[in-house]
C-alpha cells in the first residue's frame, strides 16, 4: 500500500527551531547572557573546515558568539586535550564541538572524553551517549537528535513501529537506534556485516540511513508507505539513499539537500542555547 | 532445518569459568593480593538476600573474600551513596555490588552511578554501559556478558546472523544488543511495545529472552535450528522460554535451571578478580 508522499523537508525544520532560538537568544541577552560556541578543527581537511565555517556562520545568523580554534595537523593528543581543557574553564564558554575526523595520531576517543559532560553539545562523549541510551541526556548526538526531530515536526507516529538504521558509528548509528529504541520503537540495526541487507531494510516502516554511501539504499528495499530518513551526506550533495528510486515506494521521504544536515546545525545551535540557559539559570541561584 | 539439539549447559560453563579463576586466586595469593567483591543490600526482600548470600558463598568457594553491607530499608539514598563511597575508597574491595532492585524511595541510578569505575564489576554505572557499548568496557553487565560467554564457549557463530533480543532493560536487554552489535550480530531489539512479536521473534537466528516473565516466549515463535538464550529467572525457577515447547524448533538452547545464572556469578567473580589483578599491577608498579 502506497500512501502520498510527504517530503520531510529539513530546511523547514530547521527554520522552525531557529526561530525559536532567536527569541530565546534575545531573552538571555537581556540577563546579559551571550551563547557560545568554541569549535576545534585540527589540521586542514577542506570538508571539515567547511563544516566548521558552515556552524561559525550558523551561530553568528542568530546572535550565538563563536569561537574557532584552529590547530595544525601535528598537534599532539595531550596538546589537544589542553585546548579543550581551557575551553572546560572557561566561563564565557557554553558548548564545545571538535570536529571530526581528528588527523590519525590523535587519540579522537582520548579528546572526545575531555570534553566535560555540561559542555559536550554535540554528544561525543562516551558518558553522554549512556544518558542518551538510557533516555536522561541532555545533549544527544546532533544528528540522531535532528533526526528525531524531523520525525516529530511532521507528527511521525514511532511507537510500535519498526525502525530500521543502517549503521553502527557511535555519533550515528548507535545513538540513533538508542533514541528511537525509547520512543517505543523496535530498532533493527544493521551493518557492514549484515547478510540480506535488502530482507532486512524491506522489514522497516521507518528506515534511516547512516552509513557513509552514496546512494547506497535502493529503491526496491524500501517497504511501500515506510519513512525514509538519509542521515548521509557525501561529497557532490549525494545522499545514503538513492532518493529518485526510493521515492516511488517511501511514505515520507527526506531530500538532498535539505535533508538532516541542516537540522543538524540548528540542533548544534539548541544544545548551545540549552548550555547557556542552564549557566545563567545557574548563576542567578547563586 | 532442524539440526540435532545442543544443550547450552550454563553449569558447565561457569564451572569452566570458575577453574580458571582459582589459579588466578592462587596467583594472586603469591603476591599478597586477595580479590574482595562488596556486596550490599538494601532492605529485607527475601529474593535479593538469597541472591547476596549466593554470591557470596560463591566468592568463598573460590577463595575470593566478600564483604557483606547490610542496610535497613529505611536507609535514605546519601546514607547509601556514603556507603557506597567508603567502599570506593577502601583499598582493600577491588568490586562493589549494589543489589537491586533497592527499596523505591531510593534513587537507585544515583546510587549506581556513585559507584567508581574501576570498582563496577557489575557493570551497573552509565559509564560503564557506554564503554561496553563502544566495545572497550572492562566489566561489561554480567549477565550480558555471561551470555556471550556461552555462545563463545560453544563457538556460536554471531557474526552477520540476526540476533533478537525480547527486552531492554539497562543492565540486559541494552546492553546484550550492543554485545551482539559489537560482535557483528545484526540486532533487533523487542519491547512490551513490539507488534507483531512472534513475527519478530522468527527471525532470530539468535534469540536472547530478556524479559522477566514466566514462559513468555512460546515454541512456535522459535525458527528451526535458531540459538535460544534464556536470561529469565522468574519465581520457581522458570524461565522467560517456553522451554519444553521451544525444544522442538531450537538448534541450541539454555536450560533452566542451569541456564544464564551461574554463568553470571561466574563473571561477577572474574571481574572481581580482573580488577584485584589489575590493582596488584598498578601497585607493583609504583
Amino acid at each position: 500500500m502506497k500512501n502520498d508522499l510527504l517530503l520531510l523537508d529539513g530546511d523547514a525544520v530547521a527554520g522552525k527551531m531557529k526561530e525559536q532560538l532567536a527569541e530565546r537568544v534575545k531573552q538571555l541577552a537581556v540577563k546579559g547572557v551571550v551563547p557560545c560556541l568554541a569549535t576545534i578543527l585540527v589540521g586542514d581537511d577542506p570538508s571539515s573546515a567547511t563544516y566548521v565555517r558552515m556552524k561559525g556562520n550558523a551561530c553568528r545568523r542568530l546572535g550565538i558568539q563563536s569561537i574557532r580554534v584552529e590547530l595544525p595537523a601535528h598537534t599532539t593528543t595531550e596538546q589537544l586535550i589542553g585546548e579543550i581543557q581551557k575551553l572546560n574553564d572557561d566561563p564565557a564558554v557554553h558548548g564545545i564541538l571538535l570536529q571530526h575526523p581528528v588527523p590519525h595520531h590523535i587519540d579522537e576517543r582520548a579528546a572526545f572524553e575531555a570534553i566535560r559532560i555540561n559542555k559536550d553539545v554535540d554528544g561525543v562523549t562516551t558518558l553522554g551517549f549512556a544518558q542518551n541510551a538510557f533516555g536522561f541526556a541532555d545533549f544527544p548526538s546532533c544528528t540522531p537528535a535532528a533526526i528525531m526531530a524531523i520525525l516529530d515536526h511532521y507528527q511521525i507516529s514511532i511507537e510500535g513501529k519498526h525502525a530500521v538504521v543502517i549503521g553502527r558509528s557511535p555519533i550515528l548509528g548507535k545513538p540513533v537506534s538508542a533514541m528511537l529504541l525509547n520512543r517505543n520503537a523496535t530498532v533493527t540495526t544493521c551493518h557492514s556485516k549484515t547478510e540480506n541487507l535488502m530482507d532486512m531494510v524491506q522489514l522497516g516502516d521507518i528506515v534511516v540511513a547512516a552509513v557513509g554511501k552514496p546512494k547506497f539504499v535502493q529503491g526496491d528495499w524500501i517497504k511501500p508507505g515506510a519513512v525514509v530518513l538519509d542521515a548521509g551526506y557525501n561529497k557532490g550533495n549525494i545522499g545514503d539513499v538513492d532518493y529518485e528510486e526510493c521515492l516511488r515506494n517511501a511514505g515520507a521521504i527526506t531530500p538532498v539537500p535539505g535533508s538532516v544536515g541542516p537540522v543538524t546545525i540548528a540542533t548544534l545551535l539548541k544544545h548551545t542555547v540549552d548550555a547557556a540557559e542552564k549557566t545563567a539559570a545557574l548563576s542567578s541561584h547563586s
